[in-house]
């Protein structure tokens, strides 16, 4: 039994996985404030999953954790995280594992979901392809060969910071015009704010601003609101841009979109199709395949559980 | 022994290598305008050649051939090419296949220079590397893990083609605000000649607009010309921005610049490192190294060579 760990900014999701990628168990909590509570949540989770099979946590082969930030994998550290303050130059993986006597292995949280998907998703009929995370910003990473590329520094892809717009919106990363802040679910909230501002017609003027989240757009465009399916189409325009110019650099044979945001495909894809049939070659834009992850709410967790396994087996 | 054909829209050049990539024998000539006079040149070329080492075409295992275009690799036909309109549809590899009884392998020529310079440049120093040719348009290509990537369909990676203006310049690809719009031969002439309209104190005003070349350009800008080096920071610039891009995507160890436009590369480096040093993300663009190509006017041509030596092993 492996475990694998996917903490994101809002939710701990955890799964029990075998060594074929089968899932025994998952669980999931809120992600508490501070590093200690995180620990504290991390292995209580994998508890309650274990203990209902009438099992200890020493049962346990290896832990995976993926989590947003810079991560240095060898070391188990997170160097930054933009999610969870609490954690600077934090040990993560000596902590837990110190904790549960259970060997622990840091990823990055999108590569870990490329590389769940890859294992066990969609990603198995492709030999190269692309994954966007569409979420607080945009992460991702490329198949390339059959083989997860995450670069020299073995990090990750950092997609969402491609320039769609050399003199656009300012990024807290330094940058002009990144592509996450066009296309991301913060960026989602950002266009309906400020359609919000110029017209009162929708059903989300009753929302205080502050507490607008891309899926109470999505919810309310599902139930017909006309401004909410504006802001959708307008966030699947620039998804398109961005689309367009991967399609373009990797010629990939497939797009895979996770994240939060992905549950919103059906108003964003139509949209960026239409901008990459407008805006890539052609030859490359021709035989693309879009398609959704698998199975959102697990797959970045599994992924983290085949880190655990691949690096054991090192 | 290798012949290897680098076809540009103003030169063809050919070399002859042996199987580890050493230069036996290489030659020039301008490039005609018809099908048929380039496929007498290419022969006349390797003619030449041989016969002052006492061999005829026949002592030649393959000829390779590096094209800018869309290639249809494997029936050796090129689809369109930007520089030379008699080719629409042409059957290249199988015409001078009949004409030397040769095999001839056909390719795509900024393919074929990262083939080059994976094989006898600095690539062979790197496993994950990024190059781009700086020309009448922007071409390109990824090393990944010491394997030259070309894609799902094989043909090129199209970084000339990566978004960085979304409401930019109109390209003839249909997209908007394209990298070879901005950091091209081609862009770097436009931009001096915006400027010469505004202003008269260049020695460039002494030739006719139409006649302005990217290498007068430099030219001037070697001999002081305030006007051709700010035009030259400008594309800088623009290089800078799209590396900053491709540093985020790709997080290569190395980027190597080939084209025309690199002999340029003390006014255009230095302007695009401090770019991509505010632009591109932490820990990513540290260690990126940047390098000009090793030898530009004989590297795609033995690219091409390479292409056709490692199609005949298969």
């Amino acid at each position: 039994m492996y475990a694998g760990i996917d903490i994101g900014g809002t939710n701990i999701k955890a799964i029990i996985a075998n060594r074929e990628g089968a899932i025994l168990a998952s669980s999931k909590d809120r992600t508490p404030k501070t590093a200690e509570e995180i620990n504290e949540t991390i292995i209580g989770l994998l508890r309650k999953m274990l203990e209902k099979k009438g099992f200890r946590i020493s049962a346990l082969k290896s832990i995976g954790i993926g989590a947003a930030g810079a991560i240095d994998g060898k070391k188990g550290i997170i160097i930054t995280s933009p999610n969870i303050e609490a954690w600077k130059n934090y040990p993560l993986a000596p902590v837990i594992e110190k904790k549960t006597g259970v060997r622990v292995f840091l990823e990055n949280d999108a590569t870990a979901a490329v590389i769940g998907e890859w294992w066990t998703g969609h990603g198995k009929k492709f030999k190269n392809w692309v994954m966007l995370t569409l979420g607080t910003g945009i992460g991702g990473g490329a198949v390339i060969d059959n083989k997860v590329y995450t670069g020299q520094s073995g990090s990750s892809l950092e997609i969402g910071h491609l320039t769609i717009d050399y003199k656009g919106k300012q990024c807290p990363c330094g940058n002009r015009g990144c592509f996450e802040r066009y296309a991301s679910a913060t960026a989602l909230v950002e266009t309906i704010k400020a359609k919000l501002k110029k017209r009162s017609s929708s059903l989300l003027m009753r929302m205080k601003t502050e507490a607008l989240s891309a899926r109470m757009v999505f919810e309310e465009a599902n139930k017909g609101d006309m401004l909410a399916r504006e802001a959708l189409e307008e966030v699947g325009f620039f998804l398109g841009v961005g689309l367009a110019g991967l399609v373009n650099i990797f010629n990939p044979e497939a797009i895979i979109i996770g994240g939060g945001l992905s549950h919103a495909h059906r108003y964003l894809l139509p949209v960026a199709k239409k901008v990459v049939q407008e805006r890539a070659l052609p030859g490359l834009k021709d035989n693309v395949k879009y398609l959704i992850i698998k199975n959102e709410d697990k797959t970045p967790a599994l992924g983290a559980a085949k880190v655990g396994i691949d690096s054991l087996g090192l």
